[in-house]
């Protein structure tokens, strides 16, 4: 374990430099009300929440670069945030000190539309990349189901997944390029504007997903795809969520279809979500949706592959299958598979959001044990998320009427059986909403001490004083 | 620079421990004849070779651990070994030491049809994956140009490029599981069966392209896809080099058709490869072709493509389009297209294969260049490659009529304006054949030196000793 004990507070004298490098007015100091929000993210509750002792919003790199040289000199932890629309607790301050923020670094910097790649500033919202991309007929395909408020420059830091990771791919498939200030606050280019690139190894990969514990990217270089011209959707609903599941996998190796996305969606998660929004999903007598998305350069070859996909589904045990090939009812559709996990965040503080994957194969068999342990403990555990994928979002809501003291007792003995079942599937602790501080504890359940030590070698090596994000991955 | 100069020699001591891990019958010692075909790779000439000292052919990863903590014990350098497929000399035991061959870790270990994977030992030959897939009705689509003898094992090692890059990307997107034994003999397991995941750092994308300097590759764990139906490709010749390679770029953006291959040949070398194969195309009154393969799921949808692509190319300053749509034709033009690098093996020793990579909108900018450069040298340097992606092999080749002196002489001042002209295009050194020992003296000119000292960390971090594969990429 990296020493974590020897951190020294902010100062006035501290406060003073810091305004000497990023304005006085771009820092938040000794005022308890506005600190608070980055104090953090979106987990709900209390457990993954501290206070930062202040927050600075530098606007370059070279600001960044010397932020973290004083931040080594005076040995003070500092935190990268984006949006603060993580859930895996990655831009708390768990020890205080430095709260970096990067929402006036939000420019997008050139559209290049000849190799079709677009480079941002890590505080653009994820979303205004593609609203300003329309008009050249380009797509970032890499965007997160948060992407109306997340920004880049977390998606680059947590390697974000989302709706469409099943033909697109996450954002690492995207990310091209990097400026990166490393933790001693050196600035490096990392790639460019190449497709191929095998000139040393490849770091960019490296820092994709390293949730900010090694290095800030102040540039992003990203791919981009031709904008897809056609998109139909297809909602089907199933009696139980074993018939929904079981034909996951099934849909590609059967048809030879690969569609966009692949998403389940329980009764319970549907339900919660419709009320949130106010919204209406025909889903009264079923158990479980799967919910498809097509795209493509055609509508006819569109059409021809939702028919494909189908006709496989209705031929096993679907209630119904709903078409939904016009923007306004596929947004309908997808503003509720959206907000299942804002509309959970506000019906409980005291649940566990987790992030299980496992081989696609294997996910039914995962989800029938999560259906055993919703009965033996008589808690409720929704589940939805990027089935196709292998990647599903259960969430662990207590009961209303639990103590508190019951759910802290309780809760650990629940991820105990839900994680040992997801090792015996091959399974992992989280798909794509990072470690951060609320899986640190158990990722050495899922990876192997010698696992461990290469990941302490590299983070030693950049970052010697664990300075630049601590507390979390390990 | 980590210190290389306190290498010991392989002693009969030695050899006869190793025996006791391997078995004495899987070990080359003492035999010049037989340890030469390990002293190079397919790099043609004598600059890049180094005799072994010893070379031995383990079959399981704990045999190569036990040799990896015998090599720190003993200071010895290891150098790993798939095929000897590669171009940068990644496989030369420039200290000579022991070389570790795979050629018996052979096994594909498991056909996963349900969830798309294949599951292999680092030995088997690539073209053999896709052979045994063919009745499943999936595919492998990482494979690099030198499929029919490369092994997996080095295509991961290098992230092997190849032809079909454009549309399926490069071997780093199939691999999703490693068993790695470390430098220090540690058998490490990373990723699975497994779709998306973000526990911990990529360690996985960190050691595919790694070049054997980080870990062996014991077992590997692809992604699929399914067999695509339907391919076709159209062979396009232009009068002159820029009239072929402009159109380059311009044919996603401007058709918004992603082919699965865009590949660039000069007339040098189409007449080079069809007289090593005797086989005909009709090269003579064209300066350039245009290699275009599409492909998916039915054949309307590929004519459809190739169609709208035809006509855009149509339009600007083509010679003649050729349509190859069936098995046959098709397998022969890329027959031709794959023995470029061959056939130039053959017609010099004195020659420098660069693999330059640029963004893909500036490659008709280097080509030119490149054009300047054979006239002022007044040497022949062949293009040809995978234009689609920005990735162009340039063969520097040497006159017959120039003393070893001269060229000796001239090709640094070549290589240095190449690079130049890569540098200030935003290029790198690199797109897919490694820097291994060949291009180990120039990467500090493309990379910065605080991007030096990140690979630096990390090596000296996994392998304390330098003993793993020292002297390649820096």
């Amino acid at each position: 374990m990296l020493n974590e004990t020897k951190y020294k507070k902010v100062t006035p004298e501290i406060i003073k430099e810091l305004a000497t490098i990023v304005g006085e007015k771009y820092i938040i100091y000794n005022d308890p009300e506005s600190l608070e929000v980055f104090s953090h993210d979106e987990i709900p509750g209390s457990v993954y929440r501290h206070m930062p002792e202040a927050v600075v919003r530098p606007q370059t790199a070279q600001e960044i670069a010397e932020i973290m040289r004083l931040a080594n000199r005076e040995m003070i932890p500092v935190t990268p945030r984006g949006a603060g629309s993580g859930l895996s607790g990655g831009a708390v301050p768990v020890h205080g000190g430095i709260v970096v923020l990067v929402d006036r670094m939000n420019k997008i910097i050139e559209i290049d539309e000849k190799n079709m790649m677009i480079t941002l500033e890590p505080g653009v919202v994820s979303n205004d990349i593609n609203e300003c991309l329309k008009d050249y007929g380009l797509f970032y395909a890499g965007y997160p189901m948060s992407l109306e408020t997340c920004y880049i420059g977390g998606n680059v830091a947590e390697n974000a997944g989302g709706g469409k990771a099943v033909k697109y791919g996450v954002t690492s498939r995207y990310v091209l390029g990097l400026e990166v200030v490393t933790p001693t606050g050196e600035i490096v280019e990392l790639g460019g504007k190449l497709i191929k690139n095998v000139t040393g190894y490849d770091l960019l990969q490296l820092m994709t997903g390293s949730e900010g514990t090694l290095g800030f990217f102040t540039k992003i270089i990203l791919k981009l795809t031709p904008l897809p011209k056609a998109q139909a959707d297809l909602l089907c609903l199933f009696q139980t969520i074993e018939q929904a599941i079981e034909l996951v996998p099934r849909i590609i190796t059967e048809t030879g279809v690969t569609p966009t996305s692949i998403e389940f969606m329980d009764k319970d998660s549907i339900k919660v979500a419709c009320d949130y929004l106010n919204e209406t999903l025909p889903y009264e007598n079923c158990g479980a949706m799967l919910l498809l998305t097509f795209d493509g350069s055609d509508m006819e070859q569109v059409e021809k592959d939702y028919e494909q996909v189908g006709k496989f589904i209705e031929k096993n045990d679907v209630q119904e299958i709903y078409v939904a090939d016009n923007p306004s009812t596929t947004e309908r559709i997808w503003k509720i598979r959206r907000n299942i996990a804002e509309a959970y965040n506000i019906i409980s503080t005291r649940q566990s959001g987790e992030d299980l994957v496992v081989p696609p194969a294997q996910i039914a068999e995962l989800l029938v044990e999560l259906q055993y342990i919703i009965k033996k403990y008589d808690i409720m555990l929704p589940c939805f998320g990027h089935a196709g994928d292998g990647n599903i979002h259960a969430r662990i809501v207590c009961p209303p009427e639990w103590s508190d003291e019951k759910w802290e007792a309780t809760l650990p003995k629940i991820l105990e059986e839900v994680y040992a079942k997801t090792i015996s599937l091959g399974g992992m602790l989280s798909g794509e909403h990072g470690i951060g501080c609320k899986r640190v504890k158990y990722i050495n359940k899922f990876i192997s001490e010698e696992h461990l030590n290469l990941l302490h070698i590299i983070k030693r090596g950049f970052d010697p004083n664990n300075i630049m994000n601590p507390g979390k991955v390990f």
